[in-house]
């Protein structure tokens, strides 16, 4: 314990073990953590409470920023200790309790979870933010996310905080904290630019709420990272060449517009692609910064970089928080209805390039269920981005599973994304350009670009057939329309019987 | 022809019939056209070139602001005029002509249609535009809708000019004409409260563009207002009750927060029903002022009111148009792309109410489909203020047809809305609020509160029995999920065979 964290001295008798910590919390409570894209989370009151809960009778509601490291929330789930959970989540067990109704998930766009609690439909009991020091005023730092963390400070009746003493307090001045006003006062958010700070360095807050600080020395859960393989890089070829026709065709710069990217391999490859591209001072907006951005940077080919978390590999990890400085100028980090806000998204004409898990011939995107019921994960930030951006691109692999699933459907299971609101799909077979285009058109378009080999006659017959059979402005044959689900779901694979025996 | 109504005496010459402004269309060509919900839109020239197309094989792309008056779009769909239509209509002859896909029609959100425009994807050649008039700085003044006409002065390659005589010149200074910058530019909208004016009176234009001028004297279509039903009614109730319970319990005040409403039956009976409540200082940031705003304002309930267009019954017409100084601090009119913009929406925190054509359990919105295939109207601005309001409602009747179709359904055949983006629906049985509900917290909320009697035991069957056998944080049994709509396609109803027999 490090009393130079704590500025405040009459705090310091709040000091506790993460036990002791977890005695405070009362079943039934709303609880709302820091946490987000595994960044910034609580490494030792929460696992605390998923030990004492394995042991008692006791469930919260836990709201966060987004996912949480550690198999936290696998303990809590193992534990019984969750009654619901929100907006977002990536853990193996707690998806499991979800899709046997054992917890309750409330899958929310990013930007929208806190409006719940400022709004008065959603009351907080208790917090628990990881923080790397208290200030003089009483204020907080954060770490490597912001997420809802100012949100909570300001509306949980109580706040437990979690001090990391592994996050250099060279930290201070990367977050900007911004408070948008309640209704009907809400102001103009003033950023015009990625680089634009317009808040508050650290995070207000009411010191009475204080009942219980606990130290820790632990690492955030490093991302994994995988490297581009054959499919991601195609993938992130046809994406920089699209972007580079823009360009050439004058609608874009080469220094494009401010970059938005999801989590994960395709993202990854996309990012890394732009270290050998000519694209040059790339900016972006977005949620999570990744190994990727901090490599974009180093390269000098990013100016600036604006997400509410850092989420890195463990050797990343080291490199930026080893050497802040170098990197103060280039990145910040904002609450996450800031960065998220459908407002500045438009604003500043976001490209956003997020995953899909299947998308259909109309460009209808699924980025959360399995076979129409089984949550993956949830939508995250990518309605948020996807629904306000210049650009909204999906990307998906055209097929997976030794082939035996399309991701490209003649209707999707699950809809998260409109076709109103989905530009450009990508699979690794091809690009399809759906600026402009009619429905019948899209399906064309997709069908010709997008579809694996295999699937391609099968899409083409569907979509014929519904145009002669049903017609429409979105032709379907509703009988037939989730036939490759239910092919999947009774045979292991969505081709039909005499396509798997020829192969 | 009043000369009073061009200040400009070079464009005098340019005066024509409309049958020659029609000539000045060329095949292939990408028209915008003025019109928003059937106010503003051209009178003359479009109906004149679809009596040239009818004779003639020639054909437009068309871009208006939203619907057109006077059966326009269905004679230019019946003289094979329409290539492709954006980004919205209403007309049953081009309805049918799109569903049997020999129109091509791109349904979008109303506020995006500009941007294509304005990033450059699509080239509009030619637009037509009804004003007032025309002021000695070339500036046009707009008429009963400003809709997407500011983008198409800017845009166009050529202009013809539509002066309607019928509309009083003091019009002018109702419209806020504010364009926003292109992207990377693109700055803050400063609207902050529903009568902010953040723009200009009238419309800039080149003249050099200006190729031809006709007049016309036609009003624009009457809106029909059917008065409220026992179904309509008792949705209103709802609403009402709902929002006077949020006055209560103190989230809203009374003089709650700026209103949208859809066009319809619905929505006439919401806000006929504001005039018989307590609620009062009401304000509107909507797409259309419709005759109950003019009758809120009339009583003194509501303060102002924003939107891109006035369409009201010939009664109000007179009322409004013959009495402008009465409402000139009361109302303004905005380009689509601000009165709908969502970071507008989002900041004002407008409580939206819009029709539905079906929801399902899990509160998904289909706004634009019948049976999954066949388009009804489009998306319209349904998109961009619930996906951004602070309350998204959306409402529909229980049953309709001799209660041979449910309008609740296990899943929706087309999806508008996502359940991320619905909080409150609504229907003559009652009311769901799904704030902070997980979905199979939802489903047991709109079962118990929106669904036909009729239709109730099956619908809580279907969720049952999908819980059961599949499970999932969604739990759909997919060959079951269309079996309503397949059965209506069938059977000419959504029962089954044995409730029909007993009823």
């Amino acid at each position: 314990m490090s009393p130079e964290r704590i500025k405040v001295a009459s705090l310091l008798d709040k000091v506790m073990t993460a036990a002791e910590a977890a005695k405070l919390f009362e079943n039934g409570m709303v609880v709302g953590s820091s946490g987000f894209t595994k960044a910034g989370d609580s490494k030792e009151v929460l696992p605390a409470f998923a030990e004492r809960a394995a042991g008692e009778d006791i469930q919260i509601t836990l709201m966060t920023g987004a996912s949480l490291g550690h198999g936290t929330d696998g303990k809590l789930a193992a534990a019984g200790a969750l009654k619901k959970r929100m907006p977002f989540q990536v853990d193996a067990t707690l998806r499991g309790k979800i899709n046997q109704g054992e917890v309750l998930f409330m899958d929310q766009h990013l930007s929208e979870a806190a409006e719940l609690l400022h709004n008065g439909t959603i009351k907080m009991d208790l917090a628990v933010l990881e923080v790397a020091g208290i200030e003089k005023d009483g204020s907080l730092i954060p770490t490597t996310s912001v997420g809802n963390s100012a949100s909570f400070a300001a509306l949980a009746d109580k706040v437990i905080l979690e001090i990391n003493e592994s996050v250099p307090l060279d930290v201070l001045g990367i977050h900007d904290i911004y408070m948008a006003e309640n209704y009907p006062y809400r102001n103009v958010i003033p950023v015009v630019a990625v680089d634009n700070k317009i808040g508050r360095r650290t995070i207000p807050l009411d010191l009475n709420k204080v009942v219980g600080i606990v130290f820790t020395n632990r690492h955030d859960s490093p991302a994994d990272i995988a490297a581009p393989d054959v499919k991601t890089s195609a993938i992130a070829s046809h994406i920089l060449n699209f972007l580079e026709k823009e360009v050439a065709e004058e609608r874009l710069t080469e220094r494009l517009l401010p970059l938005q990217a999801g989590i994960g391999k395709v993202a990854n490859a996309v990012l890394t692609g732009f270290q050998h591209s000519k694209f040059k001072h790339l900016t972006m907006f977005s949620e999570v910064l990744q190994d990727s951005t901090f490599d974009l940077i180093d390269a000098g080919i990013m100016d600036f970089a604006s997400a509410s978390s850092i989420t890195v590999s463990a050797d990343c990890y080291e490199r930026v928080m080893g050497d802040l400085d170098r990197y103060r100028d280039k990145i910040v980090l904002r609450p996450q209805n800031i960065s998220n806000t459908p407002g500045l998204i438009r604003r500043l004409g976001v490209i956003a390039i997020n995953t899909a898990i299947e998308f259909d011939i109309y460009g209808n995107v699924n980025s959360t269920h399995i076979g129409g019921s089984r949550l993956m994960n949830g939508i995250g930030g990518s309605g948020d981005f996807a629904r306000n951006a210049y650009l909204s691109i999906f990307v998906t692999q055209a097929a997976s599973k030794e082939d035996r699933i399309s991701h490209v459907l003649p209707m999707v299971s699950h809809v998260d994304h409109t076709e109103h609101d989905v530009d450009i799909l990508v699979t690794d077979v091809g690009l399809a350009d759906l600026r402009g285009l009619a429905p019948r058109e899209r399906a064309l378009e997709i069908i010709n670009n997008c579809v694996h080999p295999d699937y391609r006659a099968e899409l083409l017959s569907y979509f014929e057939r519904a145009c002669a059979q049903v017609g429409g402005q979105t032709p379907h044959i509703l009988s037939e329309a989730f036939s490759w689900h239910i092919r999947l779901a009774e045979t292991g694979s969505m081709k039909k019987a005499e396509t798997v025996n020829a192969a």
